[in-house]
């Protein structure tokens, strides 16, 4: 089973990495741009009996940090 | 205009960063993964007017390194 997990950076916490895309591509002469934020995905390839339950501890104990993070969890098939 | 930029490295690309993960995984007591792969996503709100060409240049570019990985342009709204 594919499993996609998005985890962007709550509203509200600065991303310097975002800031620093925002800037380049400012510079690079592409206008228009008003943010840019940057999230991380993980591709899982996982037993197809894993539970729900299971990837959401896998998510909450190592693949966010859900202090400043939130994520998606998306079943790819 | 929201657009989704999602980069992850081309199959057969060496990434050490999912293979930490996926053995932090195992450490964790989660058996059944297969594999972890990292990708990265772009969350950019541009103009609305910004046409396809603009944004498949922003990621020839700058957002994806094109000798090892994909891109996908996600429109949001």
């Amino acid at each position: 089973m594919k499993v996609r997990v998005l985890v962007s950076l709550k509203p509200g916490v600065l991303d310097p990495q975002g800031r620093a895309v925002h800037h380049a591509l400012e510079g690079l002469g592409f206008s228009g741009v008003e943010s840019a934020r940057i999230g991380r995905t993980i591709d899982l390839d996982i037993a197809d009996g894993t539970s729900d339950e299971a990837l959401t501890e896998m998510c909450e104990k190592l693949l966010a940090n859900t202090v400043i993070e939130n994520y998606r969890i998306e079943k790819l098939d």
